[in-house]
């Protein structure tokens, strides 16, 4: 079977993982709306093509946080992949290395921070975190991740209770016994009672910023409300997300969400997204509307399903083909050609 | 089987239902656009949730009429509930008290007003009503409910006359012969010619009042004229409905016409609302947009059909759960921090 | 099996006929995209609904041209009846009588002018009529008509040639041996070469005048500029038509037609309306938005070929019935109470 | 099996050409949505009917650049003709001739420009052009074609890379050994690395002006922006195209983006437009919104594939009396009363 597009990544897995494994993955909250969304809403969104314009040397690379990547799709914090592929973050941390581009570790990794630092050394990576209610455990992890040449954090603000994914209930989901929350291990148990702290406020990034010298980014911010209390709050990044749908259903696709938090930033900050990216041409549509980077998830596992580090570069390389193609086809030959003339909403 | 929705529980009770019970249950007028739209309209509706608030004391109590209920969502009059559960209304009666919300006794019910008071003493109840063309029945039907400790009247507005409900025409609906209205026994006989009243106008709210000194609620409001009209007839409450889709087809679903309604009455009376609500996040969307509490009609037969008392407990425990989860993913640690800010009408 | 709604007719209607006849009263233009909007359209419309009004005596008799009729209901003009039911028009006409309503008889009919008068003596009829190439032959069949009692001309506009119907064009659709299409037997042969005039103009309308003392009104009117010269060129009379979709394919439903008429016409000559109507809810929706009556096609074929004149007149009562229904849940007590304020386009 | 409709054909070709070849032509990029939305898009534009206008003599002849043809249809330019039929495109060439109207001629064709020009001495053809890597090679071939006597020139815009059409990667889609790209042979290899040079700019107009005295064409204008940029460099034509959705997907349907265009050109040139003509009544929406002749592409290819020469005569002289049909109905005997007024766009 030729593995032509991601939807043959999303066919593969569907047929060859555990069930249980699947369906953690696949999982939306509640009916999937919002999950579903996210991908419709690219649909939506109609590209204005330019012709006649050189397009011999493309340049796809772009920056974010001022360290270069190969082009701007990197890997979103999603937790437990060696329920995808034996080897398990440390597969992710080759495949993103070798792609030059970023990897954001989730704090539910499968693999400590360490072991997925010695697999790629030198790999751009940032790192993804909650605030527990044990505060002593998440100060522990950003030094150590701080440490280990993490050259971000992305704190994650839409978890303060886990959202209701009903396939996860019915199948009663938890970790096989072999696998284990690694960066957790002692500090507490996970899938019992959540341990995420749900009394965090704005008033924590200042705690944060005590706590480390790295970049704060916040993740899973919808509104130009909580946009401009970001930048307020002094972080250096917001990645537009609904979790893929996974927290509270009926919340808006992310690429819609992106223009209204894109428009109230004003560029003080930089601004990346995730959710329902497919193809390149939703690459170049999110930074037509103002993201900086977008970051995908459930591809990335896709990738790593079918054959691990070679699965998920298999990914990521369709991705830039296509995103670089998109470019082409849409007039711009850099990064820095792309604005929001190249769209417009469907009427639809 | 897991029951992990309310949609598990309609799959239950469309199973093991007979099926003139479960056609009764699922019926809407004509081709049943309003029934299905009441449920279709709240995915036009899209959440603008709030991060980083403190919801690690979550508080979904709120009041209705002046008294506390344990979450804004009570139980609709709905008819026949012996169709459902043999021990019928007085199940609904014991689940209702048990978690703490309202109960809106119908009058079609197939216990008595006594035999429901008697078997959850205690409970918040409402007594829904129709006007009889035999008005001294209305009055001492009326006079029962206020001596049995009702507190309130909910006037159903919208059945001078019946929907056309295609199936219970096909299947040629009735009673079984075992089960009875008893509560209009004596006083005439249900299911032939209606002894509803179809010249009932605005002027017998006056009647009405100088019958009771209950509270009086009137149900089947869907536009902004009627509900200044209810106002100044001096109503304490609306219910917007639309009969669960079984009356007039293709008027609005409830949460579009709450939009209206809520405009209209400008705080000056309570709104409540009836009508698709399946969900935790509808409840949400619903107060959101104004209404204090809604109430669930079919689901709360699918309770019954499942497990009687416990059936329906558990349909209120899984509401109550997703609504405070929604709550919380949206930024809202009391009922009181819910408002229109949290939605927005899809463009779709 | 029970006959509840207009679908169930349709439904016999389709398993009973030969298949030929069947297509060919269903057949739309190329892809029938205007025949099913007919339908759909009505969707878009919302009711909203008037409660607390005395409705307990209910007048649905309307006018039309100074005739009563007993409800807003004709039958339109659709040709070869006999296809339908062996007695065909003549049917029709007794049902037509029977329920005290108005039949515009088809030049196409499949029995003479006379027959049908003779068959139902002192119906209200009209007449449909098409302007000849043989002009003399349009005029003897007006003036037969005017001599039979016939109280109106309608003239179809929208057939200069007869549109493209694929079905019937693969069947190779024409009438059996043993039918023939009565009023032109001798004036000419139909079924070849088309022999109505495709250079009809608004003038001609003055020629009709000049043969005629009888109403003229006309039919295929879909534009307010169309609006306009009708009223300027004297008729009595527009019938909102897109000849149940079997002209133009993607011209306008006739519903959001009526809208743009009625407001060009502003109440100087009567406006009447065919297409889609299929629920009495539908009929409420057309005289909301301005007609004053409506006229229904495939539905009456239905009726005929369940059960003749007496299947006919069961579709006739239950859209009575319906309409009814209808009116009264939405408030409206008499006709005359029906207004723009009953109705909204839905925003989807 | 009667061929009513241009499905006909299609069903005829997916039926009976190689798989291979089917996927070719039916071939549209990544998702293939703007190559469905081509079609979509006609069905939300709606007519506005006139009636009563003598439409008894109907001339639906046009001038494209000055050439009259028998009606506003023209063969685009698609490539590989001896894939549908073993003529290929000299059947093309013969038919088009046949129905007096023009064939543009496509660079990748089964057979040299001079044995096209052969098979059909007179017939009006355009000769489409990409500019290559090797100028030498698209100038000698231009050259070629003046001297045939092909009367103009359509530069094809939006190739800079050949889009990515997931069937055709997965087929490993390329010609049978038999077949060759006959204008190219000696000059270049096709098939492999894309001779075509994606550095191509405005400028280039200059160029190809300088090498010709022929009217140039350029083809895949999308936006305001291009047709004002074309207008500005002097070519005689623009033909709204997205290549029939084979390159960047996700963009405009074209007859939404002809009206875009139209407006920008302001008369100054004529306009043309490919993409999702199925029907007569399409290319009469086309005409109404500003294109002076649309062309079809796969339909073209559809008629070869069922009976060569012939095949393709049978669809053009369907679309022809559909064309000729919906300009009745909708009141217009010449091309010329083809306006905007009769059309309007559905808000659905």
């Amino acid at each position: 079977m030729a593995m032509v597009c991601l939807s043959d990544f999303e066919a593969y897995a569907k047929k060859y993982l555990p069930k249980i494994a699947w369906d953690y993955f696949a999982a939306g909250a509640d009916d999937c709306t919002t999950r579903d969304e996210n991908i419709l809403a690219y649909k939506r969104i109609r590209f204005r093509p330019r012709m006649l314009r050189d397009v011999s040397v493309m340049d796809i690379r772009t920056k974010i946080l001022g360290s270069e990547i190969s082009f701007p799709v990197g890997i979103a914090p999603t937790g437990f992949h060696q329920l995808a592929w034996p080897d398990g973050e440390k597969s992710t941390a080759r495949a993103a290395r070798a792609m030059d581009t970023c990897y954001v570790v989730s704090t539910y990794s499968t693999s400590t921070l360490e072991d997925i630092s010695a697999a790629a050394p030198g790999g751009l990576r940032w790192f993804q975190i909650y605030i527990h209610s044990n505060r002593a455990a998440s100060q522990q992890l950003i030094q150590r991740a701080e440490a280990l040449g993490f050259q971000a954090l992305v704190l994650t603000a839409d978890l303060p209770y886990t959202g209701k994914r009903r396939d996860d209930v019915r199948n009663g989901f938890r970790l096989p016994p072999h696998m284990k929350v690694k960066n957790l291990e002692g500090a507490f148990e996970v899938c019992k009672m959540s341990p995420l702290d749900p009394s965090v406020t704005w008033n924590d990034i200042y705690w944060l910023r005590s706590l480390t010298h790295l970049p704060i980014i916040i993740k899973g911010i919808l509104t130009r409300e909580d946009a401009e209390l970001a930048v307020r709050h002094g972080v250096q990044g917001i990645v537009v997300s609904n979790h893929g749908g996974r927290q509270l259903d009926e919340g808006p696709a992310t690429i819609d969400a992106l223009v209204e938090v894109v428009e109230a930033v004003r560029g003080r900050i930089e601004v990346y997204m995730d959710g329902g990216v497919r193809k390149g041409s939703d690459v170049l549509k999110a930074l037509a509307l103002g993201a900086k980077c977008v970051f995908i998830g459930r591809p990335a596992l896709w990738g790593l399903a079918y054959k691990g580090e070679e699965g998920l570069q298999d990914v990521l390389r369709i991705l830039q083909d296509e995103f670089r193609l998109s470019m082409a086809l849409a007039g711009c030959a850099s990064v820095s050609e792309i604005g929001q003339h190249l769209v417009q909403f469907s009427k639809l």
